[in-house]
């Protein structure tokens, strides 16, 4: 269960940082030279509760769902692109799998929403809590049980991968429309007015970029009682891939599992889960910059420096596919490098 | 031999980009939104003159020397460390091992200009040329015949690398006190001002910077005489890990191979290169930008915006190793991502 689950996310111990450090100083580089390279390093170890840190079986989750607000004409892209790209991704064929590959990840696709059976998809998770949220213009996305029910989905697909022997996980979704309901997420969480954070997702031209604006305005009115708390907002103006990445990454926390946060979607479930359980975000490692406009706002006003700003804006998990060699990088600089006194090199005068 | 080289490096054929931009857009995902991935995909495709681009192995060479300036107090380490540390990479302990390791790419270390006769060093590619460069600040670095010794060094290498089936090189080096070198060089040949382009190192004080700013200015006055063209300039204030860099670029574009540049120090190599061949621009990808002072007016000036930008400063070729890691992923979505028609996925509306 939810409580459960956060109550069980440790804080993570600040006091084995001097070891790391030490540990990074004595490595043949001037100290401080592999930069960034050495700040994930340490907050890897951090997370992971060691100076010695493991580097197992890598996957990406990219959950997939609908949204009754993407017939307001929110996207450019037509509805069943959603299970489309669920079928591509399935075969291997799109953006996550070329380059969840090229990192050695796994990609597991879980349908968690989609407006549609997908009968025959092999491959496929099938955790559906519902055929498609409902329109956040309108009323509520979900009920706060369904919303619960999918945050579970997350929490237990991070445990059975810990079990199975994953160290590092990656966020990504599909679903035509969800750029809306994350604005509006991140609008109420943050908080921060509509504008700031609505963009023009898969390509909206100038028209639509302004009812887009409207309409997370109007759910934001329309939902307005019950946007009380973090759990509520996300089953008000959220998703079932929103819910499902949040449950994700809070799973991962409480097995000391560092989850690589993608892109502007990504961003607003790690939103959630930052939260409700504030202690998750040392969990965390931003992957990239999105190109998505509210991805800056959110940014600035979490004081995050994402690893990577390649101007992406496909979500999916491809960001974090990316994000996450970078990350397994530093740990084996951590691991793998030889010692000033090993390697017989003198130190700095 | 140098001019030789020159003349086969082809201009880029930019009437192949109608095609490789058609493929962009056909693969499963909006148009644009894989961002600098898609600019690096058809840059490759570009360089290598084909739609249909083949990667194949992958080498970072670093190249040692020793340089005369070390001597003045311009490094924070000692002098000994450049042979130290090519020991180190030769046991597989320095950072640029570990990070072409994970990015499947091979190290190849070159002696170039070492002062040491690095005995019994099993693995290491001896082609120096004379144990260190001059002080640039009492006279030149090297002879022009030297210089054009290095330069082909680095031509050879790069000939033979081709021949072996590599498809993508990168540049890499060690020498203590070679930024000092490279910040005379790139002010020389940008041009600009000395104190623009010198910075800390490995970590200089500020007595440390001010002397090693002096230096670079002063190596630029008495030297004033042998700076009428890139080729004197490389000899008069550079050293041979630029001289055998600069080859390398050149050698590799002449066989269309694209090199992937590293840091600060690859950078002033990799604008000798441009400045004796304004073509090879085109084959070049510049990895990161480095936290060395200098490289910020370096990039400002060429209009470089590097991939990767993690406050890294330990040149070697790590960056140049993480950057391949993302020009690889980039080339990968190119060949390997589904097109609409046969994912059966619905385009745009």
């Amino acid at each position: 269960m939810l409580e459960t689950i956060v109550e069980k996310i440790p804080l993570v111990d600040k006091s084995l940082l001097k070891e790391i450090l030490a540990r990074l100083d004595n490595l043949t580089k001037p100290p401080g030279s592999l930069g960034v390279l050495e700040e994930i390093a340490a907050g890897y170890c951090l997370a992971t509760g060691t100076s010695r840190p493991l580097l197992g079986r890598k996957a990406i989750f990219t959950m997939a769902a609908d949204h009754g607000v993407a017939c307001q004409g929110v996207s450019a892209f037509p509805r069943e692109v959603t299970r489309q790209m669920v079928r591509n991704m399935l075969q291997g064929g799109a953006a996550v799998n070329v380059l969840a590959r090229h990192a050695g990840a796994e990609t597991r696709i879980v349908d968690i929403g989609v407006d549609d059976p997908l009968i025959g998809a092999q491959g496929l998770i099938r955790r559906k809590i519902r055929n498609g949220s409902g329109d956040i213009s309108q009323g509520p996305a979900m009920t706060l049980e369904e919303t619960r029910r999918a945050i579970q989905v997350g929490i237990d697909l991070a445990l059975e991968a810990a079990d199975e022997g994953f160290t590092l996980i990656g966020t990504g979704e599909v679903g035509i429309g969800n750029t809306t309901p994350a604005a509006a997420l991140i609008a109420a969480l943050l908080p921060c007015p509509p504008e700031e954070v609505t963009g023009r997702g898969t390509g909206l031209d100038d028209a639509g970029l302004k009812r887009k604006t409207d309409l997370v305005r109007r759910a934001l009115e329309v939902n307005r009682a019950a946007l009380a708390t973090p759990l509520e907002t996300l089953a008000a103006v959220g998703g079932m891939e929103f819910a499902g990445l949040c449950g994700l990454i809070l799973g991962a926390a409480s097995r000391r599992m560092p989850t690589v946060v993608d892109g502007f979607i990504s961003a607003a479930a790690a939103l959630c889960a930052c939260r409700i359980c504030p202690r998750v975000r040392d969990y965390l490692f931003f992957s990239h910059f999105s190109a998505e406009k509210g991805y800056a706002r959110f940014a600035a006003l979490m004081g995050i420096r994402p690893i990577l700003d390649l101007g992406m804006r496909l979500g999916e998990g491809t960001g974090a596919a990316l994000g996450m060699q970078i990350i397994e990088a530093a740990v084996k600089i951590y691991n793998e490098m030889a010692t000033f006194a090993a390697a017989g090199v003198a130190a700095k005068d």
